[in-house]
């Protein structure tokens, strides 16, 4: 396994996508270097662009926890969410009426932004249910659990509406050695019970990919070629990238350790064009 | 699809093996008849157990819930419930020590009767884990699955020892048209997030049938020929019935009913030897 | 559930995707009233495009197969083929070398216009593993199954490569009553066996509806509202086209029956904008 | 992780189950100093069978194939086949008519020798389908993959009838590095593709467990505390022993190699209570 220096690649592009959690920072913050990176790409004329399985906040939000530590490089239209997605299939399949949501009050964003009228699952009555459009997963907070999933099956057996997913990652890391279940766990559990086939968006799904690919357009012409995905673990970013043809780079300083590396993409069969330790060193 | 009389079916038999939910009783109490269907059983000689996927009550307060209704035929040596597979489990394997458990502190009761102390996941700290030897999944009450859903992953993270399911159903209902999620659902959860194989027990499995087939042994010479087992579901009572090679009869007064009989029969592909309206009708 | 005529459904759109299978033709060849239907749209300036899951010939030759029922308005630029997907993919990211195969010869067309050597999985020696590129799953046909699938997996043990499948479908019909098992449900076995993450092109995944779109938009400035998706099939035609945001339409002449229609929609949830007998009708 | 001595384990047994693939035997024959082994258990009046997931063969072959080796100690009382499971099965459940079978004649003595015709999936004639029982999947050879997995599927699309699979192992090795597809990878595929529930005997699966025991305990009164299962894989020996509640010992000399047997001990949540090189070493 043959490890590169991370600007040596990145300077063959035209443009970067990097993936957020594990690539650019972690639990504790922005990584070290992060900001002389950018800075770099940006001198030499290199686009780049954040995707993230994130529907908890809006892209303002999610930009600004970058701002705070910061690193003012990356601004609002560099943000692609899963949300985003979600947003658009909101307005352009549902656009009018209320959506059922699980999540916070922040999350809602994406729902309101596409013109609709939003109701938290806590307060959806199931002996008297509304007019409701569609059902739309967005994050972990924000409900109970023990009351509101059981009230999520009992809705979609009662009433038949679309079932949305805005971001399909199962876990993600809150320390050094502890996960938190996210959303994407909970809609794979109610998907079952409800035998129904949830509409999900995030990497690796190519969607995310080709929206992020249209951003990127929109600014220069470039084609696939021109274009690296940067992230830290193989099921999402690494596979996304490849299947929609672009070139991938792992980084080692999120998901998989060095020592594991070789093995996991054994294992996996996920391989990806490059291996840098970091974005930074 | 023909249906039969069940105590023109019932008398051919020695032993009867009954599902409570849904054949015995549902979220309304003990179906009216059953008292009569028992006694004609007792008149002719034929024995009868209750086969349950459920471990949150001890046989006795599960005996209980019957003997309430007036119908003291089932007696508690009569209940063969999934717990006591799990506590027959941690009786041969595990045999001293704490075991962690999620579920009612009744449900604590088939780990403690096994000579094991217990604790329950609200009370463990992640900072400061224990000596456990398992983790046993009870009851889906009695815990916060917000909280403790998490911490029950980041427990399997840190700490490598056996996880036992002990009810294996995915929903139970709660009324004609709701549902609450099981404990068996919240395992299948866990199961792929920690990426461990969890110890389940529960029809369809063999091993609920052979622990049933050993108390009728006891009270009488019987073989598998001289047994029926009656369900309202085909994915548990008829499918586990079947495998064990005893007789089965399914009931429609609970999962299924009379008009999609046939359709779910030929869609699953699991037959049950006889259908009959109800065991009491 | 209301039935449309689907031509009062098609003249408000600009594009129409059309699936193959079960919509314009079925086992006994093409539907009586296609020709008419393409020449009423035709008159009406409203684009069409076939998008199908079939990586078994060349686009060309899949037009050919109209044609020769009479059907000349279907041209080869009118084809959207799964395999045209895997092509993509092979010419972006392989670009050189040799590509293992399983399928006919007339499917191993993707790899080879993509400038890459094929060689078939029959001629591969395990004892002699050349330098491969990647495995591509084409077609059902073409190879021994008892002996290359086994073969298959065994090069995957000794040599870590990606593995692309040019077709997801399960499996396709041949009669009124009788299936083929189809290269997608070899796929799945061997992705379990290998244990192992495949590469996958077909709908519902929505890098189809999104090259069909560039297609589209290459010929007319069109959005997702102006285009219409029209399938027999839920799990593919009309999730995907849901998914991807643009408006869908389920016909009853192929996998779905007139009198089924509204309980499948239910116990999917995957819910189509209009319901029509047919494209003809 | 620590080594244990195999034969420091075994005498404070009464009776041993040995899987015999990877822990007797393997694709170059029988182990040398497995003759030894079993004489130092016949000195000690310690019990054992061999539990193999095998359906390939009727019990007296199996026998056959370590005497040919000079093991007479393994005679054919001592084989515990999962097709002898499959047997027990037609014979109370099935018990007269036609079962249709996948694999070799060898095979089809599971069938016959419980009273019932066969037919081979070959010389079934889809047009004109006979008045069949249920279809047995015994044996990956025997039948023709690319023409009879289809018929199967075609078979079970026109009549329902129970399925049942007497090798549940997905594949077995053949060589150092390769391995066969066996007919537990097919049962599988073909569950799916029917969206059928089929019925299943081997290793995990507890009743495999209480047949070898009720075997024992027909030779000696023997609990399950006196019982030792020896097996060289996790997701089949090891879980299946613990569940049944005997203790279990995983020995290096097949699928586990000893500088991996930590982590994927580790990895799988699958915990033995015992760990040695070999059962001769």
């Amino acid at each position: 396994m043959e490890l590169s220096h991370f600007m040596d690649i990145a300077l063959r592009y035209k443009v970067i996508f990097f993936d957020s959690y594990g690539v650019l920072r972690n639990y504790k913050g922005v990584f070290d270097g992060v900001k002389e990176m950018l800075n770099t790409l940006d001198k030499h004329n290199i686009s780049y662009f954040v995707l993230t399985n994130d529907a908890s906040r809006a892209p303002e939000q999610l930009a600004e926890k970058f701002n705070r530590h910061g690193i003012n490089e990356i601004t609002t239209d560099k943000i692609i969410s899963s949300g985003m997605l979600a947003h658009k299939y909101l307005e352009s399949k549902i656009n009018h009426g209320t959506v059922v949501y699980l999540g916070t009050e922040d999350s809602a964003h994406y729902i309101e932004s596409a013109g609709l009228d939003t109701i938290s699952i806590k307060d959806v009555d199931l002996d008297n249910i509304g007019d409701y459009r569609a059902i739309a997963l967005l994050d972990d907070e924000g409900f109970d659990w023990n009351a509101d999933i059981t009230k999520t099956l009992n809705l979609l057996r009662k009433a038949n509406m679309p079932v949305i997913v805005a971001n399909t990652d199962a876990t993600y890391p809150t320390s050094k050695s502890n996960v938190n279940v996210a959303i994407g766990a909970i809609a794979d559990m109610l998907e079952v019970l409800a035998r129904k086939t949830f509409i999900r968006f995030g990497k690796p799904d190519s969607q995310m990919f080709d929206y992020a690919f249209e951003h990127a357009v929109r600014e220069r012409k470039v084609g696939l070629r021109d274009i690296l995905m940067v992230g830290d673990t193989l099921k999402t970013d690494i596979i996304g990238g490849n299947k929609f043809g672009i070139d991938t780079c792992l980084v080692l300083s999120g998901n998989i350790q060095a020592k594991n590396a070789e093995m996991v993409i054994n294992a996996t069969g996920i391989i990806p064009d490059y291996i840098c330790e970091s974005v930074f060193a």
